[in-house]
């Protein structure tokens, strides 16, 4: 087999064999196939597309280019869940341990990552003495006994799409949905859980800026999942604005914290109850999605879920204390609000700016070196649709400094807009996708 | 300027400015843009094209990229002649001296290259002590003292598109009208000539199997010719067959010196004829193609092309006494004739096959350290559209030993199919292009 056969099969809308795509994930991972062929055949992709078929065996052969998470020695059916990403977006922190509370072995594999805030993972190190790093043995037996456990990524996950993805980022062939659905998904299969639930994003602050490009996406991944023999439901959700009202490391993690207490953010609480009854279905722990619905209500009430994630963070070294005294998390030093220079109501809030705020104040990473200061972001005290008088706080500022206040601040101001009129700012759930 | 956004303009079907184009030109020949970007850019033209200002910027800028040789010391219009190959194409050893005993400046740089049989610098060194080393200054003073010269390449020309072409020539991007008329353009422009005659083949035997694509590869060259200011003319010719009844370097140059005579095969001359009326069209040596062909017989006839033939190799220190005695040329040890199989007509004579069997008498390069046997080769004695009967000789195969004939009669033999009804061959000019 040549490389320059498949390129040229693909270049003439040829449909791609399984071994042809084994053939050239196998030889790329390896550096025997160099990327002036590899970036080739993905702008190939990128116009010739690829069927189901060959999407499936794509991802497949990404997931088998590295380690494969054996979680076999966990009872039960294991649910991972993905989000696409965006700003605010702290679900796995209310999510993980709320499903676990219901009996669903939460076993998952997280990333650090670049971005306007931490990862997963660096959030949950705002718990003094949290590990991530615990190993593989330990990470299994933590889920086997409390049925939770989050750790770094140790294990070599799909390589072979790790980089392809750096070559098509820089070859302007991100842009295709057989690759972005082969990408996520050969990770996830990778991550080694029967079932997967999926959250995609759709709106300005999402990688999917229409709600048609959303529900392709989910369709695309829900069928190679399910073609892959996992158990699959998608929703997308909006990211048009911010989701829930805290931006930043900690602020999130009390937010997610708020919300085990019943008193989190009304969007964010609907997207992590959602999320929840589609991995309580998929986990077999609820025969509809009310009765799902009830399961959580019922373990947040009777603060079960709460009492997981305690359980969570204490079985990683950390101290769980802060979980029942949040005002414990140390705080920044300037809390200052922003107000709006408007009456009327809050139109459009941009994600991108809010999220280049929050890199501002030093709360994300804007490469592998950066610091990560866990304190800084924002608290959002006007969404949209929500009326405003000139001079009224539209959000509170969490920054180290007077410099960082006021760059995040000025910042943060563009990415409000305001109107006369209300604007709905529409469903936060937009589809629900099952698979077959 | 980054070239992300040249890439994914182009993916996106935009038309790239001349600084974008020169920017990606001029980075990648410096090696400041990977091969993975102009890869994917090239597949992107692939799929999107380029228009014609496109093209022609492309063109320039590779022309640019490296030394443009300079002909203005020579006086008189210096006219170029390219023949995108085939097999048993002798044509400049005869065409050369032709026109540049008509008073045209023929002043070129060959290369050896890869092939069935050598190229036009390896044919010229049958005559013994022909030298092509002879650097730019002796290269220009000959010309301007006998009109004619022909020198190995030393001058780097277009190494920008030396280094793409290889590039597309391993990701499946070298099937772009736009790109191959680029590519050979760029050359021809960085040579230095005023006018330029193109030959383009179409059939079996050539780069573009059809006569549609050939004359749009055509149309194209003699657009961006014209573009950059040159005198423009092409003509569309036959390959479905060899050329003429030579195959193999010393073969060839006794057929080129055979039509000098006026004894030339009558296709091999008509093609000679025609392109030499082409060059003195645009060279302003005659006012109509007419007027050409009256001049071009005058020449032939009062033995003044042959002359110019001797003084040439003279001139680069060749044995000019090989042109009135051809007999004098070394010759294959075993020279025998391959019988036809079948009676009927000769239906086809596919190219490719005739090649391989002159490479396989060592007539040609497999790679650049191979050795030419100068002597080796073929000569066809059934054209298309011939009648022939079994047993009679189909050609005479010149070998250094017994298994180079067999091996290469059992190849040659696979290039003739016959038929019982007469095949027409066709017309050898199938189209001839004047630039505005």
């Amino acid at each position: 087999m040549r490389m320059y056969d498949v390129i040229r099969k693909k270049r003439d809308g040829g449909k791609l064999t399984a071994e042809e795509i084994r053939y050239f994930i196998e030889g790329y991972t390896k550096g025997e196939i160099p990327d002036y062929q590899a970036s080739a055949l993905t702008m190939a992709i990128f116009f010739s597309g690829m069927d189901e078929e060959e999407t499936l065996e794509l991802t497949l052969a990404m997931a088998d280019s590295g380690d494969r998470l054996d979680l076999s020695s966990i009872p039960g059916i294991k649910v991972d869940k993905h989000s696409t990403g965006g700003v605010g977006d702290k679900t796995s922190l209310a999510l993980a341990p709320l499903v676990a509370s219901c009996g669903i072995p939460v076993a998952k594999m997280s990333g650090r990552g670049l971005g306007h805030t931490g990862g997963t993972i660096d959030k949950l190190e705002s718990f003094p003495g949290f590990r991530v790093d615990i190993g593989t043995d330990t990470f299994l037996e933590q889920v086997r006994r409390i049925g939770i456990s989050i750790m770094g990524q140790t294990a070599q996950l799909a390589p072979a799409d790790k980089k392809l993805y750096a070559l098509r980022d820089v070859t302007a062939t991100v842009d295709n949905m057989s690759l972005i659905a082969s990408s996520i998904m050969s990770k996830k299969l990778a991550a080694g859980a029967d079932a997967i639930v999926l959250d995609v994003k759709t709106g300005s602050g999402a990688f999917m800026k229409t709600e048609e490009d959303s529900l392709a996406l989910a369709r695309e991944m829900v069928k190679i999942g399910t073609g892959a023999g996992r158990k699959m439901r998608a929703v997308v959700s909006d990211m048009d604005q911010p989701l829930g009202r805290a931006v930043g490391n900690i602020l999130e993690v009390r937010e997610a914290i708020d919300t085990l207490n019943g008193s989190g953010p009304a969007d964010f609480t609907e997207l992590v109850m959602t999320l929840g009854a589609q991995m309580l279905l998929v986990g077999d722990k609820a025969g509809s999605e009310e009765e799902a619905a009830d399961l959580l209500r019922e373990k947040i009430q009777n603060g079960s879920a709460l009492h997981k994630l305690e359980e969570f963070i204490e079985a990683q070294g950390g101290d769980a204390s802060f979980v029942a005294d949040p005002e414990r998390f140390p705080k920044a030093k300037i809390i200052r609000n922003v107000l709006s220079p408007a009456d009327g109501y809050v139109e459009r809030i941009r994600c991108d700016e809010v999220g280049m705020s929050c890199l501002t104040l030093g709360g994300g990473r804007e490469n592998k070196d950066s610091v990560i200061d866990l304190t800084v972001g924002m608290i959002l005290k006007k969404k949209v649709g929500d009326p405003v008088k000139k001079g009224e706080p539209i959000a509170e500022i969490h920054a180290a400094d007077e410099a960082g206040f006021s760059a995040a601040a000025d910042r943060f101001l563009r990415a409000y807009s305001f109107s006369e009129v209300r604007r709905d700012p529409g469903e936060l759930i937009k589809a629900r996708i099952e698979g077959r």
